[in-house]
């Protein structure tokens, strides 16, 4: 695995406890809590992983941060809800792409990417004030401006849903930026090397079949980024 | 959760074992290895999670796929690599993300998104030619083509790499397609719905800063997909 090419950022805010400490390439990590919420800010999935009898299960679920606290929802009848409200240790990763890395050395061979690793037990959200909150954070983090416009989730959709508060506190991010690094004699090998930059970009958006006629899409829709 | 809009397939090659059926929505549930492998085949960036003491962790990972056999490698002195050549349980998602499923109750927004999850135990490889294989799988998986420019690994690096094998057996795949489906009572709300299509796309390749001069970018980078 590449070792360079990377961002260095390390603070200590909060500070990282010792099973959230990378050990490799401490040079990508940071713990510097604007960089972990950026990071969490921009993603749209995280894969959450629980174990149950030593078997992890990783399943991609849409989340919300409020503050200091990520939030994740669920049907209230689902394994992974049930499982997260007991109370289990739980881990939520965040990973956004930003590029493959190619060298010339198919050992330094890498990708750009932005990640966030948090450890952490969910709690159940009860309080309807804060669940809403909750419920309003995962809508808008979707696609800001939305939960606004749309209809509020009435008792009988409250009930049916569960909401899951992990605290943002044994958190860590990794960071690799930048170029390949080859090794000083693979420099002369008749080999392109660069990058090669990925985009998650918005494509026109797609009304459903039955809106009503009259009904343009929203100005809050992110612009389509084809063409820049 | 929203239950609609999904694609339904269901098949039995091989058969789910019971701990990987769908319980939740089975409609968007799929045994189909063909697609299976298409998800895994499209994704660059998987989410490996395995439990140390009860405690999941999650990381993302490049892999790459030979018929029916996923590898993961990772340099042999990092913890998950060790834990995983440990023959530990392990549990690998990859997730595309499709597009935002904007409805006009907030308890029905979803995400469209084809996900794979892969249940087993890892294995290390320890055959050299199988490792030598594997790497070019995973190189080949960031960029196809790549493999055949590159300087393949010397017995230095071969060493301080692990290669890890799962055997594509456990899977299931996840897929929600379409529109949003709102309750028919809702139909009638002035709001907007529908999708917002979201597409991971490459940008004009970045030469390396010490690239020797006259060297173009190779042929088989895709092409750039920005206006389109």
């Amino acid at each position: 695995m590449d070792q360079s090419g990377s961002m260095k950022r390390r603070m200590t805010t909060p500070p990282p406890s010792e099973r959230s400490t990378l050990r490799r390439l401490p040079q990508r990590a940071s713990y510097e809590e604007a960089v972990v919420h950026s990071i969490l800010d921009e993603g749209i999935v995280a894969h959450v992983g629980v174990a149950v009898d030593g078997q992890p299960y990783v399943l991609p679920m849409v989340y919300g941060r409020v503050e200091r606290d990520l939030y994740l929802h669920g049907a209230s009848v689902s394994r992974l809800a049930r499982q997260l409200a007991l109370g289990v240790p739980v881990c939520v990763t965040v990973t956004l792409l930003d590029g493959l890395v190619l060298a010339r050395s198919a050992f330094h061979h890498s990708v750009n990417y932005r990640s966030v690793v948090v450890l952490g037990t969910a709690v159940l959200v009860t309080d309807e004030a804060e669940k809403t909150r909750a419920l309003e954070a995962i809508t808008d983090h979707l696609l800001h401006g939305r939960w606004a416009e749309v209809r509020p989730p009435n008792a009988q959709e409250m009930k049916a849903t569960s909401v899951l508060r992990l605290p943002l506190v044994e958190t860590s991010a990794k960071v690799r930026t930048g170029p390949p690094r080859d090794d000083t004699e693979d420099l002369a090998l008749d080999c392109w090397a660069g990058v090669l930059p990925l985009q998650l970009v918005a494509r026109p958006p797609e009304n459903a079949p039955e809106l009503r006629e009259g009904i343009p899409p929203p100005a809050y829709l992110p612009k389509t980024r084809a063409g820049q």
